[in-house]
């Protein structure tokens, strides 16, 4: 290196030293973020809920089957579409026969992560979620248990999938274990993202205004709920801590919550906190998709919870941390199996 | 080789004869099924339709976006499903609204090979069908253009997707274009089958009981309706010719068919010719998906096209050869794209 003036070393000396101060600061900050989140698992199977091959292709075919229901026009993948993310990009979707749903589809990516399901928490988990969607009257329009089986059983290639997830089993064929294979598959559909690179060690994974997001998204304090390894979907919330939801939000009618579910007046307005996974790809937002993008969905957010108003920069910084939460769509959701050949004569 | 004694040669001499013509037969079937039909082409683009990759990429979005129809819950896969090599299983399909379609879907696939489209040809073709859909009460609900193309408008990820597959138009979002794009990419979705190999020349790709069923499927007369590329779908024919079909089927209502387009008396009970490519990937059978399997169908029409009763063992092989005209889905089919994100509150 050749020889510098005096002055020239002193500035080089202190663009090193602030470019260490900056390196550090960056170390400070994964380190915080290493502390707040978890990168996703590889699947979420559990003890209780295991997966097997074969109870992830029965579950993958029963999952995109609209023969399950009433009028053999819906399968979990009309509302959970792989197209986009796994939601419906409806504020709230129709069920069997015009039905309307009450709540905005949250997607199924992920969602094994999540502490409960559904908006009010009143499903324990996916399996849980299945069972009681399959003689849902809005989900599934079947009157019972014998309805599905008796339409699975008219399809001719369903029965060695099932007997191949549940070789113990005389009769594999129930809604439990229906449950239980839909849920191994889901419990498959995970997304890993840049900011799973970035947790995991990789700090060029993330984007500098991805970075700078994320400072403002752990100092604005979204992430007293928005954490974990969801992103949230670790608890529930108020929606509406500062101010009432519905004055930010074009909600209409008000939803009460968990509240209607427990009757419990510390759950009025209660709901299961949302993972954040995805959230750019899933508009529109909220319970009752209420608010059709994302930009304004963090603005609303930060001035309920939060009695924040944030600029259009700050809000453009968080943008860039939660598009970084975006991962890529697993190959066995994205495309859709050949199902068991058979047609069927819908119940009217 | 080792000398043998007379009587054997005599005897191997026998069996060698034997095969030679039996070798003869199979290149003599062979011969007679190159002249009746023809192996699928690479695409089904044409002079008038080209293909372009951009053209391709925007169709595939459009087909599987269930956003442009009034209500936002069906897209052309709703119908066409992937799961189902591009039918739904049904006898005949809801459209928007509750609003039942009169007909059974064909598939998609390999549908540009086809004359006209739709059972009673009152699509012209591909592009004309999905021109006529975007506004169709049934299929899409949307009132008019400006209705879909306000829809388009609202998802930002699409006017790159319009500009590169027409860039020489100044306002590309037009209903003629998105007929223009789904129809380029559903002139994409060939599925070369076993019985594409055989007429392309390799003799051991239809598996022997196929052979013997093409036999037969010529012998018995199914070819007179049943040939070229599409095996069907290349001319009109009145469905019962022998006897009236409904005394066959459980066809109810009756349906005059094309003569219900034309009010010309010789279109009574005419169809299209249905092509008989994955044909056992697509259950139920006819115009009106009155029958439910494919044995019972191909009674069916022996009995009310030819005046034959099948027997069995001719049915079986019949299926054999039937069953060698399933090709593989194709991939840019069987895996939904990732649409432009963006939320739709919808019309009601």
């Amino acid at each position: 290196m050749a020889k510098l003036p005096l002055y020239a070393t002193g500035i080089m000396g202190t663009f090193a030293i602030l470019l260490m101060a900056a390196a550090g600061e960056e170390d400070a900050l994964q380190k915080k973020a290493q502390e707040i989140f978890q990168p996703l698992p590889k699947n979420m199977a559990t003890e209780e809920f295991p997966i097997t091959r074969e109870r992830v292709e029965l579950g993958r075919s029963l999952f995109f089957d609209p023969r399950l229901t009433i009028d053999a026009s819906m399968s979990c993948s009309s509302c959970h579409q792989p197209a986009f993310y796994g939601t419906d990009a409806l504020p709230k979707p129709m069920g069997v026969k015009q039905r309307p749903h009450p709540r905005h589809v949250p997607t199924n990516l992920n969602a094994g992560t999540s502490f409960v399901i559904h908006w009010r928490g009143d499903r324990t988990n996916l399996e849980d979620q299945v069972f009681q969607a399959l003689t849902s009257p809005i989900t599934s329009g079947q009157p019972d248990e014998n309805a599905v089986i008796d339409r699975l059983s008219r399809m001719p290639g369903y029965a060695p999938l099932f007997k191949a997830a549940f070789p113990d089993e005389p009769q594999p064929m129930t809604l439990r274990n229906i449950a239980k294979a839909v849920g191994a598959y889901e419990r498959t559909l995970v997304t890993p993202s840049p900011f799973d690179a970035y947790l995991a060690g990789n700090q060029p994974a993330l984007p500098q205004a991805a970075r700078a997001g994320l400072e403002k998204f752990i100092n604005t304090g979204c992430v007293a709920c928005h954490n974990g390894v969801g992103i949230g979907g670790g608890m529930y919330r108020k929606f509406g801590v500062v101010e009432d939801y519905w004055k930010a939000t074009a909600s209409d009618p008000i939803d009460k919550g968990r509240f209607d579910v427990t009757k419990d007046p510390d759950d009025l307005y209660v709901f299961r906190v949302a993972s954040l996974r995805n959230v750019a790809m899933t508009p529109p937002y909220f319970h009752d998709g209420s608010v059709a993008t994302l930009p304004e969905a963090v603005k609303v957010m930060a001035r309920v919870q939060l009695g924040v108003t944030l600029n259009d920069a700050d809000t453009r910084d968080i943008l860039a941390f939660l598009e970084s939460l975006t991962g890529e769509l697993p190959a066995n959701f994205a495309t859709a199996p050949v199902l068991p050949p058979g047609a069927v004569v819908p119940a009217k």
